[in-house]
């Protein structure tokens, strides 16, 4: 069917587009001799997961239990690359199948307790990185021997199992061509870290890295076996400003409806900042909250949570009430968040649509 | 039960403070011979709206034909204030029953017609109310003469039925008690807008205006005889910040767990801005995405997808990690939209819980 069918706001994903950026990324991984373990908090859709595994991924990489309850339909092998604090959110971990391999991802030793005394009662191995701080300070041991105490620690708490170490360099923002001086400081980093582990009895198995802006150059890092990028499913504008996709490598846009052109000098499109996040370009310049698919001179420079206001003062273009447009996000994984269905489009044509089945926080019931 | 068996970040709303904030607009609204028609796009549920009929408003607003097919649950007398365009969104409206009363508020002649044209086809009248604009310059007619072209626009297009006008004044941002400039401004406005179109033969029956920061001085507008107010059923960080609540009428906050203490100087939640969202605080000061709502001083000054990063400078606090902090968030409409339950509490304890039945787009099937 015609785009004119759907309602706006609408998510929409260029199918070509998403099954060459699928191919482009595990063929990088291959050629490098890296695991690629994407992170589905991007797409948080069984339908993409299987993609991502059918071309070759090691596993799939969730940010939360219900994440990785969900991600077992696609995967038999699941990172949940955040500390699972709370005996709710512990339960809800070993619901997961049998069959499928656990990893965890954390930086305290209270959060290997709790993993710990969970494991036991569920009599279930866990394999465990551990986290250290790359230079985002955010999360992440900041000292190695701390980082290593960690490690002992996991050995000593069977059916734990240390497997190896973890960072995130989610601190290099600059665009691709201008990360060398921080990937050098990287480079150092792991090096170092690995070097300390070895040479403590602690050889890591794992040495686990990437993120979306450095995800090109991971086989620059020595060391690194494992790369878990979430972003190159979809590509956004924000992907593109940092030159680690192009703009036609953007196959997410979210579908809208001009409502207005009362006001002079713009036009108000259905999509704001319940259909767009609002979310800043960061480590580019980029100005407003998205711009047109086919006309990125055209920004969306203003939101309210069901209006975004285009600019039209850098074009000639004036659009009819009625009209569709197409918003390249700044953010995508904020987008998918904010969608239950995601439509799969080709020549103009929506020709499939799939879920967000890891959308929400999995709430089955309403109490009371 | 208690708060820790929720897995976190969950959504939590204080049933005493929210029903205080409910009984407290009505009597307002009251006291002033003033309709309250509550914008629902701030809870999206069936329930709180059911409970602000009960207290005697008037209808309910929505911001899409989605949330009304799920509000007319709660009210026989709705408002769509916003243009309805496209063959999908108009059918979807039509989808009301037939004994709720409808109401679309627009500015174009395009979404006159469009409408128009819908009403024929399901021989429904509706009411319009046109929007002018107020000073915020997002939608809205700048010239009176246009506005009141558009009323003569709908009055030749039965069954569509004229019945006022309506305005926006989101442009007011500052201080409940800094307004008074910016309102004698506004009262200008609606007053000259009132009197050019009952000169016209094109006397308003309705009156729509009323925005958060300006709820409580709705009545100092002459000529208002509509309030259509969101925000004040939760109520949120800005909404106190700026002085039109207190902080202790916050009745929702968001449950989140310390999951990170690694780095010096600050605790990590599993609260970000797929949690929070990512709102900054607008008309007043206030750094960061939210604060504690037992330490205000302790604000979320960082954020990831699913990281929220607490900035203790401000504070001797420190948390250990697995411990609870509950977060006013900056913008509560951004995050109910981010929800699919609500839960109830009082005092610690959690003792119901309600659908966010709007959130979405409603979309039900998938296709393909």
């Amino acid at each position: 069917m015609t785009f004119d069918h759907l309602e706006t706001p609408a998510p929409l994903v260029d199918l070509d587009v998403m099954a060459s950026n699928l191919d482009a990324m595990q063929a990088y991984a291959n050629a490098h001799g890296l695991a690629l373990r994407p992170h589905t908090k991007t797409h948080k859709s069984v339908h993409v997961g299987r993609e991502q595994i059918r071309r070759g991924a090691a596993g799939l990489t969730c940010a939360t239990p219900f994440e990785a309850t969900v991600m077992q339909q696609a995967a038999d092998d699941l990172l949940v690359a955040y500390p699972v604090l709370g005996h709710a959110k512990l339960e809800r971990l070993f619901t997961v199948r049998d069959d499928v391999a656990l990893r965890v991802q954390l930086d305290s030793a209270e959060a290997i307790d709790q993993l710990a005394a969970a494991a036991v009662r569920h009599d279930r191995a866990v394999a465990v990185t551990v986290e250290f701080d790359a230079g985002m300070h955010r999360v992440g041991v900041p000292s190695l021997d701390d980082a290593m105490a960690l490690a002992r620690h996991v050995s000593a708490n069977p059916p734990l199992e240390f497997s190896g170490i973890a960072f995130y360099p989610g601190h290099i923002r600059e665009p691709v061509t201008s990360q060398d001086a921080a990937l050098e400081r990287l480079r150092h980093k792991v090096a170092e870290a690995i070097e300390a582990f070895s040479q403590a009895g602690l050889a890591p198995q794992v040495v686990s890295g990437g993120s979306t802006p450095t995800m090109w150059r991971s086989h620059e890092i020595a060391g690194v076996t494992e790369i878990r990028p979430g972003t190159y499913a979809y590509n956004d504008r924000t992907t593109a400003e940092i030159g680690a996709c192009t703009w036609s490598d953007c196959a997410f846009t979210v579908l809208a409806t001009v409502v207005s052109t009362s006001v002079p000098g713009q036009a108000v499109i259905d999509a704001g900042a319940k259909a767009l996040g609002r979310e800043p370009i960061r480590g580019a310049s980029g100005e407003g909250w998205g711009a047109l698919v086919d006309r990125p001179e055209v920004v969306v420079s203003r939101m309210s949570e069901e209006h975004g206001i285009l600019d039209l003062s850098t074009s000639d273009w004036r659009p009819r009430v009625g009209e569709l447009v197409r918003v390249v996000p700044n953010h995508v994984c904020i987008v998918t968040h904010l969608n239950d269905v995601i439509f799969g489009v080709r020549g103009g044509e929506v020709v499939t649509s799939w879920p967000v089945d890891a959308r929400g926080r999995g709430y089955g019931g309403v109490i009371g």
